[in-house]
């Protein structure tokens, strides 16, 4: 009976953030309030509380929620036994995914981080600097693999980083091609530009 | 001598269209006020008022000034008479030079647009959406061409402008490689991604 209680506790929670990430989105986090929130969750202000503490703790959960899915992904891509340039495809599809189907809390954690305090602030943005660092490592190493073309890594991971942030303006297009060739479009330029002949 | 005073004015006009840029890139356009730009120009916030009319229409000196860059650009490139993945690539290097180098200015007109008010913000929202058409366009005929690989025109710009606007990472970042450099890196993945057997 507890644990049913518990449960549903949690799954409570797990909306208020998803609702959360919504509004940080649309309105920017600094200008959403908390009375936003409980009318898009369809409850009393009051009782927002007894699921969270605070609009930060909100802004906490859903920054360190994508960076902890990013760092168990890389993690896993590192891990595998396969060429530096499909590890780069890989983390790219990932990218591409997250962006996709969990779109509000990534833009949220990439855009609205600055609003974190504190160690979490510094812990972030740590967090941010070494996956860039692992990811431009795998670049290097393709290059050293020959698989991949002999650019600066730092500069490839920006515009990989970059580019798949533009899907921000596929959700928000009128006439949008789907998901699929929206990610097969991506990985053929962005895979293709990086690759030494490899067909993608 | 009427000359050399209209020609003083425009030049102090410049300075202050260029100060307000950088100001609006900084705070954002909604939280600068005039007296932020007052002072950074070094004037008295009144003596603003003899060369502009307001706030309003720096954002506008500033956003049509890019996009009217832009706009002679690519009329300029798609008269040219060589083949479409030059084109492309010619369009991108006049983006990355105009990120490097007009940074505030593109980076202003990019991001706070949306405080224009109509009829020019539906005028910019129309340039900027021509723009693509045409910038897709040019892509579509490097397809039928067959220099540029079969992928969708409107993901490829919107991947191509994601990762020039990349650059305002490269701009903050502490250990830049050099402005050549970062072009030809981002020249040979995006050319490079996109081109059928074209050494770049």
């Amino acid at each position: 009976m507890a644990r049913i209680i518990i449960d549903k506790n949690s799954s409570r929670k797990e909306v208020i953030i998803a609702k959360a990430a919504s509004l940080f989105r649309e309105k920017g986090y600094k200008a959403a309030s908390m009375r936003d929130l409980a009318e898009s969750v369809g409850v009393e202000a009051a009782s927002l509380y007894n699921h969270i503490k605070s609009k930060t703790e909100l802004l906490h959960e859903i920054c360190f929620g994508v960076a902890n899915r990013f760092m168990h992904k890389i993690e896993e891509i590192e891990g595998e036994k396969i060429l530096a340039i499909e590890k780069v495809e890989a983390l790219i599809r990932f990218h591409i995914d997250e962006m996709i189907h969990h779109y509000e809390e990534v833009y949220v954690s990439d855009r609205e981080w600055k609003h974190l305090s504190d160690p979490y602030l510094l812990n972030f943005q740590n967090q941010r600097r070494m996956y860039r660092k692992r990811f431009a490592a795998i670049i290097e190493n393709g290059i050293l693999q020959k698989n991949i073309k002999p650019i600066d890594a730092t500069t490839a991971v920006l515009i990989i980083l970059h580019a798949i942030g533009g899907i921000e303006s596929w959700h928000r297009s009128r006439q949008k091609i789907s998901a699929e060739a929206l990610t097969a479009n991506m990985i053929t330029i962005l895979v293709g530009g990086i690759a030494v002949n490899v067909k993608v």
